[in-house]
C-alpha cells in the first residue's frame, strides 16, 4: 500500500495536527488510557510497574525497514515488535510506549490509519499502553521512532557478561528475513523472560544486525568466540535465494529477531535443552563457545568447520 | 553551521554505525553511565526515581526547528530543552533520556559532534542521564527525536482541570521567539515544580504552539476562556518586526516555552504574586479567566479589550 497520496483531502497536511491527534487517539482506542495517563497532556503520567525498568528506542524508516509492498498494518506491528525484541533480550516485559511520527505533508490518512491499526492490535496483544507521542512534518522522509519502557521482573540479561568456556546459543533459524519474516516475526518475549530466570544464562541479546555482527556485540572485550559453522541453524527461507551462500545469509542478512545467549561453562547442556523443550516449541542451537583471547588474536570471532569460505559482514545502517 | 558535508571522510556514511556509536558515547561522556545503565545494551536499565513518572517525546527537524544559521550546540541544547519544557509544565523533574538520530549519509561528523556537545552540556546541567538511543539512515531529512523521563515529586500539573472563575496566567513575555529566543530559552523547570507545590494552581501547560492555540488545549471541554488582550505580556523581540501586529505575534508566533497556568477562583492574587516574586525574577501576568460555557457560545476563546483586530491562528505543524 502506498503511504502517500495526491488526493489533497486524504493528506495529513490537509487534516492538520489537532485533527490528526484526535484521529490517532481513536485509532489507538484499545491501548491508550485517558490523559494524564495517556495522550493529551504535556507529558504522560505513569505509575512505575517495577523498581527496575528497561528503556529502548528504535526507528522505522520507509524504504529502509518497509516499503509500499508491505501491508500498512504489518509495518505498524513491526515498529512495536522490533522494540519488544530488544526488551525480550533484556529479560524485560513491555508496559508503556511513546511514538514520534515524522510525516511528509502528502502522507496518506488511510495508510496511516491502517499503520496505527497494526500498532493498536500488537500493543493490545501485549497489554502495552501507548501513552503519548509527537507529530512533526518532514520534507521527504517518512519515519517513526518508538520508545518502549518495560519492567524487569527477575534480572536484566546483559551483553558482554559471558566468561571463557561458556557456550553460545541461538533460538530459531537465521537468514532470509527480508523474504517475509521481517514483517511477520514474533518477538521472543516469553523465551527472554524464561532465560532471565535461569542462573546458568550468563549473557543475552537479540539478533537484529546478523549473527556475525551481533556476536561481536555479545563478546566481552577480553574474550573471543569460536563458531562451528555447520551448527548454525539456517532458515528455510534461505533456500529460496537459490544461491550457494546459505551460511553467508544466516550470518549477515539481519533482522532475524532471534535471541543469542550464553550458558555458563558448567551447565549440563542436555538437561538445559530438555527443560527448554518442555517449555517452547522453537528450537535452540549451540553454535560455539567463548574463549579467552590472546594478545596476538587478530579476530574476535573465529569460524571453524568445513564451510568457512564466506565474508561475514553484518548489516550496516549506512 | 552546515549539517552536511561533501567530504567523504567526514560523513556519517563513511564512519559507519559501530564507530558512530563509539564516538557518540564519548561525546556524551559527562552524562551517560556505563551499560547496562547507559548506552551499549539492547535496552538501558534504570532504577525508577519515583513511584510516579512523566514521559514525553518531541522531535527536532532540520529546516523546521533549526537551520544552518543555528550553532550546532544550540540546536542540540534545544532538543533537550523543548522536552524539559514539557516536563516543567507537568511539575516533573527530568532524569533519563533516549535519543533517536535520523541521519542522511552525508551528515557531517564535525557538525554532529558539536550538536552532541550541546546535548552533553545541557543534560549535565540538569543532572540528566542520556541512557540510550538509535541511529538510522534516511534519504533526505535530518531529524532527531528525544524521549524524556522524569520523576513527579509533588503531583502532576494537568491541562483541562480548571474551573469557571479560575484566572489564567502566563510566565515571561510572548512572541518573536524565532528572532532568537527559540535557541536560547531556559525551560521553566523550577517554576513548574513550585507551581505544582501550590494547591491553588488548578491546571498548567507550556506554550509551544502560541498562546491562541494553547489556550484551546488548556480550556476544559465545558468551559470557555475570556482573554483581556491588553494584559498579554509582549516580548521586546516583537518590536523588532516593525509591524503593528504585536498582539498577533504574541498570540501566534509559537515556541515561547513559557508556562500557562490557572489559579483557583478563591486565590488571593496579590498574595500569590508576592510569593512568586519572592522566588523568581521572571514576571507572571494574569491574562484572562475561565468561564462556564453556554451551548450557544460559538468560540471557546473570547478576546476582549481595545485591540481585538487580529486573526489568531497558532502554529500548525503541517
Amino acid at each position: 500500500m502506498n503511504p502517500f497520496t495526491d488526493q489533497r483531502e486524504f493528506q495529513v497536511g490537509h487534516f492538520g495536527e489537532r485533527r490528526l491527534i484526535q484521529e490517532m487517539t481513536k485509532w489507538l482506542s484499545d491501548c491508550t488510557p485517558p490523559p494524564p495517563e495517556g495522550i493529551g497532556d504535556d507529558a504522560a503520567v505513569l505509575t512505575t510497574p517495577s523498581k527496575q525498568l528497561a528503556i529502548t528506542k528504535d526507528a522505522l524508516v520507509y524504504r529502509k525497514h518497509f516499503d509500499e509492498q508491505a501491508p500498512a498494518e504489518l509495518a505498524g506491528a513491526k515498529l512495536i515488535n522490533r522494540n519488544i525484541s530488544d526488551l525480550a533480550a533484556m529479560g524485560a516485559v513491555p508496559s508503556h510506549a511513546v511514538i514520534a511520527c515524522l510525516l511528509p505533508p502528502n502522507t496518506s490518512i488511510p495508510w496511516l490509519s491502517q499503520f496505527y491499526s497494526g500498532i493498536n492490535q500488537t500493543a493490545k496483544s501485549h497489554n502495552l499502553s501507548i501513552v503519548g507521542g509527537d507529530i512533526t512534518s518532514t520534507f521527504n522522509d517518512l519515519a517513526f521512532t518508538l520508545t518502549l519502557l518495560g519492567s524487569i521482573p527477575v534480572r536484566p540479561l546483559t551483553r558482554k557478561s559471558a566468561h571463557p568456556g561458556d557456550t553460545v546459543w541461538v533460538t530459531g533459524h537465521l537468514g532470509g528475513s527480508i523474504l517475509g519474516k521481517h514483517l511477520h516475526f514474533k518477538p521472543r518475549l516469553e523465551e527472554g523472560l524464561w532465560l532471565a530466570s535461569k542462573t546458568e544464562v550468563t549473557s543475552a541479546m537479540d539478533i537484529s544486525d546478523g549473527l556475525a555482527t551481533d556476536l561481536l556485540n555479545l563478546c566481552p572485550e577480553d574474550c573471543k568466540i569460536e563458531v562451528q559453522t555447520e551448527t548454525i541453524p539456517i532458515s528455510e527461507a534461505v533456500e529460496n535465494y537459490g544461491d550457494d551462500r546459505s551460511i553467508d545469509h544466516a550470518l549477515t542478512d539481519g533482522e532475524d529477531y532471534e535471541l543469542l545467549f550464553t550458558l555458563d561453562a558448567k551447565t549440563d547442556q542436555l538437561a538445559f535443552l530438555a527443560r527448554w523443550r518442555a517449555e517452547f516449541s522453537i528450537p535452540i542451537s549451540c553454535v560455539g563457545a567463548v574463549r579467552s583471547r590472546d594478545k596476538d588474536d587478530e579476530s574476535r570471532i573465529t569460524y571453524l568447520g568445513e564451510s568457512t569460505d564466506f565474508s561475514p559482514k553484518g548489516y550496516e545502517h549506512f
